[in-house]
């Protein structure tokens, strides 16, 4: 080896932004946080990353205990799952499938396809609600993306983050539940590695490393942190969606009944 | 809502490091990779997140096909997986059990406790040798973190990153298979978020968000950037591990036999 230096090839910047503390209560819409994000200067090729507690608020995507109708399966599983009936009902109605149960854990398939604890549902009652998921992140996604872009003109990709648990591994992962303006899963197959071989992996879950990344200034909520624009990221523009992150049922070899 | 704001809070950056190609046979060892390191401006807190090729490379862990000691199953199995019997043969060697197995692909256990695809055995010839994880990351995490912080005097942490596929989820993803100096798996129970209640998730991933961060810089190996340098993270120094993020057999309820 004659030549022996180090040097910078590239350099991509997370951006951990503070908005003003919004409750479900107060349905205040998609456009507001466009509004808010817009008003920091953006540039081409950001990348926003939106944590979808936050959606859901501003969504009002959120279930009165009162509006629950409790079913006899959502009494029957409220012991085994220690939660309340109603949060469990609304975890069933989430749900296109129960993957496992057990004692004191439910993991099901929403009805997004997202494999995940609880349908992704918060399980402490947020105020005077139960909060599931967003109706359709990847239109959440594609919504506040137009809205960004008409009012600034810069050309982005915006993600909608969500944190979740993971077979054979433990601890939870930033994971892109909604995508819009760029890849979410890369397509890599065909290309070469530096010794002309192959690639080892062909398909990158771009969207989801994305989402990971910025969980790392997320957190776990409480630390003020519900957006982070991720600069200079080396990801394509695309129209790749949440929606293609999800393997399907039928090809993935741990899902015992397919 | 009287105050309409969006502000910054945190900020953090990657930055992707080119260094020499380096070869299997070239047997340069860590202290090659911590020297030229410490010609880098690194501070303290920086996390110094380095792919398991580069390691494996620099530990000269590669088995030549000659060497390779063909049993029947190799042999049998040859043809399912549409592998040489060798590279067959280094996966079952690597392996503590075998978890899937189906045409064209096999996921296992492998002896450190990481359930992937091909034991993580890197499936094309290396020039002259089949490529295995490395042998004990958490330990080459460790010799590389001491050998740097010895020659900087700065406190940093340092993870051996590697790329792997995951159920119900489409794409690979980067995770922490070493890690020394900070934590993997972040225990946050017993903290609370803004709303005063218990956190959703109480055990983050962070070795493997990190690792995923430093994923989108990495590629696939053809972008030429084997190191990344994580700057600013949120993230406690410590004695964690990437043995803490395997979950255990016992405690995994996708593992059949438990």
């Amino acid at each position: 080896m004659s030549e022996k230096y180090i040097r910078e090839k590239r350099r991509m910047e997370l951006i951990g932004l503070e908005i003003p503390v919004i409750s479900e209560g107060d349905n205040l819409g998609i456009e507001y946080l466009a509004d808010l994000l817009s008003s920091y200067s953006l540039r081409d090729g950001d990348i926003v990353v939106v944590a979808e507690t936050l959606i859901s608020k501003l969504e009002g995507n959120t279930v009165k205990k009162e509006d629950v109708k409790l079913t006899p399966l959502a009494y029957e599983l409220a012991e085994k799952l220690n939660k309340p009936p109603e949060v469990v009902q609304v975890i069933l109605d989430e749900a296109k499938e129960i993957v496992k149960i057990g004692d004191g854990f439910i993991i099901t398939e929403t009805k997004h396809g997202f494999v995940c604890a609880n349908s992704g549902v918060d399980e402490s009652n947020i105020k005077d609600g139960i909060k599931p998921l967003p109706e359709d992140p990847d239109r959440s996604a594609s919504i506040l993306r137009e809205m960004i872009e008409r009012k600034t003109g810069k050309r982005i990709g915006v993600i909608i983050s969500d944190s979740i648990g993971r077979p054979f591994r433990r601890g939870a992962c930033g994971v892109a539940i909604g995508v819009s303006g760029i890849s979410a899963l890369w397509d890599r197959r065909g290309e070469r590695d530096l010794f002309n071989r192959p690639l080892k992996s062909t398909e990158v879950a771009i969207g989801d490393e994305l989402a990971s990344a910025a969980s790392i200034l997320m957190g776990e909520s409480n630390e003020g942190i519900p957006v982070v624009i991720v600069r200079n990221a080396p990801v394509p523009f695309g129209d790749g969606k949440g929606k293609d992150l999800i393997r399907s049922k039928e090809e993935d070899v741990f899902r015992e009944d397919r």
